[in-house]
Formats: C-alpha cells, structure tokens, sequence
C-alpha cells in the first residue's frame, strides 16, 4: 500500500514537527537490554526500544524524526527477531518515517523480489541499497519512490566504516573522480524525488563534496549520516555542512545514532535507560541546532 | 555448528561424487509453481522444489552438486516464505553445499549480526557477500571460513547482469585496473581457506582474466557463476575457461543454473516439471564436460 504524500515531503513535515532531523537506529542486541525487561526474545527487544521511542514522542520537541531498524541485528536472533520488527514496525508506521536499513542489491528479478520484502511485507517508508551492482539492481527499488507508491530510497555513497576507503575512495576516471563519487553523480541522475544517499559523518570534507554534487544536480536528495555517536563522528560538524550547502533542505536529512542512543544507560552508569537514551538525544539535537 | 571438513574439500567431493559442477539456484516465484502443486504458500514452495532435488539427486550422476536458495525470493512471502527456505535448508542440509545468496555487507558490527544470521540462524554451508563498504564490512564474514566453522564466503566481483559495467568495470589506479580487479586482488589477499568468487557467465574474456590472478594468487579460490541458462551465458565457454586455467580446480568451482532449471517446464511446454528441470540439467553437464 503507497503512501498519499513524497518521501520527501514525510521528511521535511516531521522534522519541523519534531523540530529534529534526528534518525534513532534501531539495533537490538539481548545482551544489552537490561534483566528488568523480562519476556521471551520478541517481548524483551519490542519493549525496551518501545520504551525510548514512546517517551521520545511523548516528550517536548526536539526529540526524534525517524526511526532505522537495521534488518540484520532483528534477523540474528531467526524468527524470534523479525516477530521484534514486525511488531515495532506496525506499532509506529505513519507517526514517524521508518527506514529499513537492509542494504540490499541483487540482479532486477531478485532486486524486485527485495523490494517486494521491505515495501510490501515490511511495509517500511524507506529502505537502504547498496550500489556495487550498477543500474538494474537499483532500478527495482527506484522505482518505488514514484507515484503511488512515494516510497524512499537511500543509497549507499560514502559510508562510516574504516573499509569505507578500500573501494569507495579508489581514484577513477583517470585520477579526476573516486568511486563514492561516481555513485554519487548516478544517484542525482538516476533517482525520482524520494532517491536518498547514506554518507558518513566522519568526513565532513568529502560530505561536503557530495551535498554539492546533489545541490548542483537541482534535486533534493535526502542525506541519512550515520557515524556520530557511538562511531565518533560529530553531529554539530555535520550539522554545520548540511547548513552551509542548503539551510532550507536540512529537514530532509537525517542524522543517524544507533546504539549510542539506544545504549547510552551503560555510558552513563546509570539504569534508567529512558532517560540516559532522552538525554543522548537531547544532546544530539543540541549539537545539531534549530531546524526550521 | 561448524562443519568437520573445509568448505573446499566439501565443493571438490560433492563435485566429483556427483561428476557435476552445476548449482542449482532455487528461486520461489509462486505464479511459476503448477497448481497440482497444492497446500499454502510454505507447502507449495517445499514440495516443488524438492520434488526436483529428490529426482536429481536420485538419478544416476551427473547431476547437481550445490544448491542455492536466494533470500529474496522466500523473503518476498514473508514468514511463509522463510519457513519453505527453512524447510529446504534442514532437508539438505550435509546432502549437498548450500550456498545462502544474500548478498549482505554492512558496517562490521552489523556484519557480525547478518553471519549470525546466516551461518547461525539458517546454517549455511556458505553464502554472498557484497563488497562496497569494504575490508571490515568482509571480515565478519571471512572469519567463519576459519575452523571450526569451515564455512564458505563468495565475495560479488564481477555480476552477471548488464548494470555491471556502470560501477565494476571503472578504470582506476589511473586506468592500470578496474573496479572488479582490484575486489579480486582483495579476496586473493584477505580471504581465507574457503573464500569464493561471484563471477558472471557473460563475459569470458573477464572471467579469464579473474582466474588467472586468483592462480597467481596461490590460493584455491571456488567460483561462483551465475549467468548461464535464463540469463543468457554459455556453461560450455564457461567450462573451457575453467578448464584451460587450472582443469584440476574445476571441481571447487561451480556454475549455477536458477529458472533456467526450475521452469524448464515452462519453456519445453511440457507439464512434467521434473522431467524436464533433469533434461535442463542433463544438457548442462554435457556442455560443462566431464568432471575429474
């Protein structure tokens, strides 16, 4: 079933809601989830992230403006897991743009047979692809941010891992471009309005190069940046680079925190995991400053 | 559970026990399934599929000698959809390599998550990986080719479909290499006892040029090839390639066969879907030649 407005528009209207482009990642992992959220696997993952999302919502603006559930930390734990997503997926679809980080990509049959999972089954908002197999395996997703459907597509560009460099960064065409950047450059070209990119927040030189590839190509192309918190990259850096290219676009982008949100209680020594997590992210957004 | 043997010695000894390098790719696609196949959606996918790997197996060799089940597919039916891949994976599992295509690769924690996953939850002999995010986007993965797991990891490096060129096939370092030579320099390099290749069918030229670097590489990398059958490639070049770079090798690689097989039934217009997925596979082995 579509969605009746864009992607994009879903963004920009609940991050001026929130008064937040703050994106809470969602990766269960049962040895961190305290003792005292008891039940069987399904139980103890839906009801401590349902904990910190509900007082996130229920909590003055700025809070949090879309949520990514990562499919693998669900799938680890088998059927058990995914029970865990389907449940926190039905519970907030519609009060919050939901991204399914999935990272997928295969061939145009099986690329669809993908996009038939996370859209239809899944039903998420928006999802993550990975590149590497070129045109027709995206094309199946892309297609999806149309009308009727409006879904969101974010994929993969400059990502906030150390083996980011190994490929992504490999000089091309004769020295005068790098890969992230080809991929960049097929992104804007490629993409119906909903088609967004995953950049890092580690290097804010290179994210600063991609925001202007996209500024230049007339599209608004919306940024999920994962790698602040608990990856060490900083959301105020970010934040800067995303206000300097294009001040009225930051509400579609999102900035990503993971397990230094969901996980913030053990940082801070204390237990009450609600308000460690509502803490992080009222420093984030802090960090990130007014979006308007 | 790990696996007694490395996932090599089991790919050679399956191959020469079964005199066959074909890979059966099974790929669930409801409306393709006859309707004399009754009962819900997990029954009816189970029950067709093993229909056509109980013939197979139970005919005199050559035959098949690894199968691969691609998640999309089941994913798409959702729970009943995962439960058929269930089903098929217990019933063959040890019988013959089963090689997970997921095509996964994510930042290394969620890596780490996804070969849970994979080599916990499902118990794959072996799976896909995609490349783009790079070395320790792989290492969670590779690491379970190690003993005790002696599980397999085919690493996507050059793609059997036409979006392959867009990204794969770039010049870099200068225009010395490309994309997919400098993926298989890695694998050579960071891969461990049981780490493969995804290599397309389509392009022999290329496929040469892969084998000749993993042979200079020393190491016994397995192929994966995709390509052949529905997606156009010809298994006889393919074979004459693998032959002409290392014959004794031939029986750790591998070439795969997914509706070309399945549906056979649909393009010889012959209802009997078993007879003619075993000619699909009969003709197979004769154009790959004799396994030693």
């Amino acid at each position: 079933m579509g969605r009746e407005k864009s992607y994009n528009d879903f963004l920009r209207s609940c991050a001026l809601e929130r008064k937040s482009i703050v994106c809470f990642g969602i990766d269960p992992v049962l040895e961190k989830i305290p003792e005292s959220i008891t039940g069987d696997v399904t139980e103890r993952i839906a009801k401590y992230f349902s904990s910190i999302i509900d007082a996130s919502l229920a909590s003055s603006s700025p809070s949090i403006s879309a949520l990514k559930p990562n499919h693998a930390y669900f799938a680890q734990y088998g059927f058990a897991g995914l029970l865990a997503l389907e449940q926190l997926m039905n519970k907030y679809r519609g009060k919050l743009p939901i991204i399914l980080d999935v990272k997928r990509g295969d061939i145009g049959a099986s690329s669809d047979a993908y996009a038939r999972e996370c859209f239809g089954v899944w039903d998420a908002d928006a999802i993550t692809v990975s590149p590497y197999m070129g045109k027709d395996s995206l094309e199946p997703f892309l297609n999806y941010c149309n009308p009727p459907e409006n879904r969101g597509v974010y994929v993969l560009c400059r990502t906030s891992n150390p083996g980011a460099r190994d490929f992504q960064y490999l000089d091309t065409g004769d020295g005068k471009s790098r890969l992230f950047l080809e991929v960049a450059e097929k992104i804007a070209k490629w993409g119906p309005n909903g088609t967004g990119a995953v950049v890092g927040a580690l290097d804010t030189e290179e994210l600063e190069k991609i925001l202007w590839l996209f500024y230049d190509s007339g599209k608004k192309i919306p940024l999920l940046v994962p790698g602040v918190g608990a990856q060490g990259g900083s959301a105020s850096e970010v934040a800067h680079v995303l206000r300097q290219v294009s001040a009225p676009d930051m509400a579609i982008d999102r900035i990503n925190s993971s397990s230094g949100i969901a996980y913030a209680y053990q940082k801070a020594g204390d237990p009450d995991f609600v308000k460690a997590a509502l803490d992080e992210i009222a420093k984030l957004n802090k960090e990130i400053g007014k979006i308007e």
